[in-house]
């Protein structure tokens, strides 16, 4: 009998996948380690909802970024985008780039930081796979749920509709980009108590997210400067273009408004900051400018 | 009103995505522009199957290979792994990884190449995003359907079972890696016959690729190199390290091989090469070595 040891990719795979630790079970039939993941059909009450996402070292976290929270990060901004469409996590698969053997221990400790992320929501991963980069770098393909023709998208806003925010803007750097938790619950709610007419999360910042909902949905829209929910220490200038802020975005019939503030029942703040108007009246923030971040800038 | 251009990343957004051409809308709520994908259920007599598969400039393609050959690549390796579940693709999602604005055209031309193969195999690319990166990279996940409980994994063969491959091996080099047909057709009828106990798509040759099936199903094997089928102008050594053939490997209850060869129904060759084995005998290669084409090494 020859004995044949791992292949080394079959070695790093084993090492990193290791660092993800045991995966809920329910409902996967294979996981890691086969071609692909099969997952047993969800009830025909549920869309399914797909999102990927990738965080690259140099744009979305620097080389002195703790390795567990460029890890977080990269499943934490898929979740945000879940959150907007009101949907549940059902299933992840991990793309890692890694550049060579030397930065073995930086992409376990990343699994690490992002398993931990993902148990708290109860979200098996099920698969993926490790290529050869030059920057190290992680994307996140994330599968989740929604009930059936009840997800918001971007084009639903209508002039009239109230604009809301979740929690306070402009505070993402040096630290909160790494550490945010992920709008799940409220993106939930919301979407099941149907108050969003178009819902978004806020990741290149309001000045250039607002203007993408706006273009979506045909309107224009009037934002109040001062009524910006701030973050410690920060302008209305930067809450408006510093983005990372991963809070949600979304739109609502006037008539639906009361009753959505009566029942917000989170300790996340809730602000109303501006209207959507007809198309033909454009854009007004009060003198704010209507830039974000640009990745590709 | 204020004139508000679309932001640097909106345009090249916009750009590339145009690239990608008319989608099949069929299913689909949501789909590019908006924050998630959303699609109406399968039916719940399906399983969901899930894969995701990069491909990086300097270690996948060379910067000298056509674009729109490294985008169909990128997208034909993974449907590879859905022809190895059995599986139907149903939705694709993209992420690109781009140098600078400079190598805008050529990722254009990779979204060509991916689309073209997408549509015939009625594919829509409901979502994706674009990163920088210091390399050209394009990253694919799918979701696909199969019937429930049938998709093989690479955990069933059985001492005594046979070991089958389709097509030829070892002419993937120069061209044949960029211009495969994943064997989607013949996975699913093999799959829907119920011929396989295990089955894997060869993407780093039988001599890498046969141990992980053997570790997953723990057992022994036994190949006969004067059995494997050749492409023309290798050796067997090649055929079995050199990767990249993306045909199945699969084994067959002895009882069932006899019914194999009398139905198989495409004119892709279909070769016996050898058998499983007791995990204690170990593996028999006739002299070939078992070792593949290792990414990470």
């Amino acid at each position: 009998m020859k004995k044949v040891p791992l292949s080394p990719e079959d070695f790093w795979i084993h090492q990193w996948t290791s660092a993800l630790g045991q995966q809920p079970k329910s409902g996967i039939r294979h996981s890691i380690g086969h071609d692909c993941a099969v997952l047993s059909p969800f009830s025909n009450q549920l869309d399914l909802v797909l999102k990927t996402d990738a965080v690259v070292e140099g744009v979305h976290f620097l080389p002195s970024t703790p390795a567990d929270l460029a890890g977080r990060k990269a499943l934490a901004r898929a979740l945000s985008d879940l959150a907007a469409a009101g949907a549940t996590p059902r299933a992840a698969l991990l793309t890692a780039g890694c550049p060579n053997a030397r930065s073995a221990p930086r992409l376990r400790q990343a699994y690490r930081g992002l398993s931990l992320l993902a148990k708290k929501f109860h979200l098996p991963i099920v698969g993926g796979e490790t290529v050869r980069t030059r920057q190290l770098l992680l994307s996140v393909s994330l599968l989740g749920t929604v009930p059936k023709n009840t997800s918001p998208n971007r084009s639903g806003a209508k002039p009239g509709h109230l604009l809301f925010v979740t929690g306070k803007l402009g505070g993402s750097w040096p630290r909160r980009h790494l550490t945010f938790t992920p709008r799940l619950a409220e993106g939930q709610w919301l979407v099941r108590n149907k108050f969003p007419s178009a819902m978004l999360d806020l990741s290149d910042g309001l000045g250039a997210d607002l203007p993408r909902l706006a273009r979506s949905s045909r309107i224009g829209f009037q934002i109040h400067p001062d009524q910006i929910p701030l973050s410690p220490r920060t302008i209305p200038k930067l809450a408006f273009t510093r983005g990372e802020d991963f809070e949600l975005l979304f739109s609502v019939p006037p008539k639906l408004a009361p009753a959505l503030l009566r029942r917000w029942p989170f300790t996340t703040p809730l602000t109303l900051i501006g209207s959507c108007l007809p198309i033909r009246q454009g854009y007004h923030t009060g003198g704010l400018p209507l830039r974000g971040y640009d990745h590709l800038r």
